[in-house]
């Protein structure tokens, strides 16, 4: 086993660069992966980002599904990695363990919760990663880090064995450095989608673009002139005409009451010790009433119907993943609460519908990751991954900035 | 200086067990005592039962005056003892570091904040300990542990050199096994209250020793018999005839706004690790309204005038310190909260009108620890001392359960 003190990521969890041989031969044979610290691999305690947690709880005696099927296709895992406590974070922090390093901005954070995950495949410590997107811990550390990352339709890949934050959410997902890899890991993971018909209309998210800073606007045009030559006719209109906030609100309601239910047991009697801004998320969540949650599951109806009009098939909706690249390390809370609520704002429109969302890395003009995503209707998470090799060849071919 | 590991206690802090020499010969002379965490010694970190505290402070230069007082008057130090995390909590509990262990009654929590003092001095390693008590953490870990302990008058020994939790009740206090070296320390950190006259006339709370277990009730009636001997003509009365439910209601809003309020900053620019239960009483500090504050200023105003009535010169109140003796450890924090509010509604009285409170150490029939506790008016506190030595000697030639 490698030694721990050679994470100079701080990336994979203590004790836990594990390595764990692929069953046989498969479709992934010669790749190696890294899984986030939600997710059970037999013998090795699921920590969630929390020491109280794994004290808690038993050492799992079996892999998640999702593990054993990379597994048993081919890949080898080399260590577990790190996650904001109990997955509610989008930003990469952790009180107990530390930040990971972005290594493609090493001062800035590198989006969570899947921080870890993300951290590895970027510096080129594995081929891909296992992270879980509830709302955003994989489309996040993909933007900030510059790869690409999946939310997969809601529902496709199994959650079983792996830590629920809140269950109507929850979705297992995985970043590479490359569209080939990206794609190689769905074929196993996606086996049971049929063969998808290539999309034939693009939406600009206007409201999406419009709420993103400047630059990031201004650096995302070239990639989506891209987008356009590889998809079809280009159509610009905003995706959430009741306001992208409005849907974001109705998504922390619903997320984080979920979240509270899933856990307050836990929290009344083990008395876990957090860090106090995961502590308020949690005592914020117990507090909303059965009016606020019904009010938001009537926004969550609307918000799942204009996106299946909005999603006819063959059509993918485009937009920033962030609205902005990886913020500074090191802010105060009441900075870091408003930059989470303005990257929720964009990552809301798929979490709050269950639609696969992709994110295609892209840069700022002084290198610093950001990225674009592409948003496909229900099940065509394929057609998704189909696109991001599509895109990165044209973009290679034309020796575009990525 | 002692081995840390000799600590069977859990009760100081750790690489805490300092020894530092009195100054000079004094009134106290011969006496050691240890220092609750939230007070300066100085050269040693102040920890305030949080990790994340003493990381962000400054390691002090200089004692809290009312250590030098007591080392200008003779006495020794022998270490820094466990606090709740920041002074937050009544029951002695510390996700950090554990619980100090009580040692009257090995299988229950020994009280808190003060909870390291409390045990070293009822475990006979010191002859007192300083504590601090804004809402109780001298008195109930004193009724818990079966020791003589001292709210004194608000504002009457300086807060200078301690972690403040809630200025306008913050005080500092002490604990000792027997009333003559209780009153020892008083003759020291006293000294500029005058000669104070016997007491004339004992009120009997009869709505606090209503709110009292029925067991806690009779086991203190033939102690109250003693009291009425050592003062002189008793009544029995409420204090609180709004309730007492309503006066700690108005407590919980002033003490925890202005904890909020003095920590808000800390919190935002450090988000510390802290146990989930503290962490939710600053968030739940830190939603009151201003018409709840305003609410609750007009009750304790109410509260001030109604003990000012209540306590004319002569006249002491007793009352049961807690409503029962200490709960067992490792309990839900669904049952821990209702405990605590109950606790609070005995210790609100004196806190919330800053009058001087003493408990006195009695038993149970099978001598868990209980107190009875006397108020008496503003600066009457070595009048108490005495009250406390007389009720002593009169238990002791009586051969009394103390």
């Amino acid at each position: 086993m490698p030694d721990d003190r050679q994470d100079s990521l701080n990336a994979f969890v203590r004790g836990q660069r594990c390595l764990v041989a692929a069953i046989r031969e498969g479709a992934l044979s010669g790749l190696t992966f890294a899984v986030k610290d939600l997710l059970d691999v037999a013998g090795y305690a699921t920590g969630a980002g929390n020491p109280d947690w794994s004290r808690t709880h038993p050492v799992p005696a079996q892999h998640a599904p999702v593990v054993s099927a990379l597994l048993e296709d081919g890949a080898s895992i080399i260590g577990k990695t790190m996650t904001d406590e109990i997955s509610l974070g989008i930003l990469g922090e952790n009180g107990h363990f530390g930040m990971p390093m972005n290594p493609r901005a090493p001062d800035r954070v590198p989006g969570g919760s899947s921080s870890g995950s993300a951290s590895v495949v970027a510096a080129g410590l594995c081929d891909f990663a296992l992270g879980t997107d509830t709302g955003g811990s994989v489309r996040v550390p993909a933007s900030f880090c510059g790869l690409y990352g999946i939310r997969p339709t809601h529902g496709l890949i199994g959650f079983e064995g792996i830590v629920s934050q809140a269950p109507s959410y929850d979705t297992v997902g995985w970043f590479a450095r490359d569209a080939r890899t990206f794609s190689r890991v769905g074929s196993v993971l996606l086996k049971e989608l049929a063969e998808q018909r290539a999309p034939r209309r693009l939406v600009v998210a206007a409201d999406a673009f419009g709420f993103a800073e400047k630059g990031v606007q201004d650096a995302l045009e070239s990639a989506v002139r891209t987008l356009e030559h590889c998809v079809g006719a280009r159509t610009d209109e905003p995706i959430a005409p009741a306001g992208l906030n409005v849907w974001q609100g109705a998504q922390r309601v619903l997320q984080s009451s979920e979240a509270y239910a899933g856990l307050s047991r836990w929290l009344d009697t083990c008395n876990p010790l957090m860090s106090y801004s995961v502590a308020r998320a949690l005592l914020r969540a117990s507090q909303f009433t059965d009016e606020e949650r019904g009010r938001a599951a009537l926004i969550r109806q609307e918000a799942m119907g204009r996106m299946r009009h909005l999603l006819q098939p063959g059509t993918i909706v485009c937009l920033p993943t962030t609205p902005f690249a990886a913020p500074l390390k090191d802010q105060p809370l009441s900075t870091l609460g408003y930059l989470r609520d303005q990257i929720s704002c964009l990552t809301t429109p798929a979490g709050l519908s269950g639609v696969p969302q992709v994110n295609i890395p892209w840069s700022m003009p002084d290198g610093t990751p950001i990225g674009l995503s592409i948003i496909g209707p229900w099940r065509s998470d394929r057609m998704l991954l189909t696109i991001a090799e599509a895109f990165e060849a044209a973009t290679s071919k034309n020796g575009q900035r990525k």
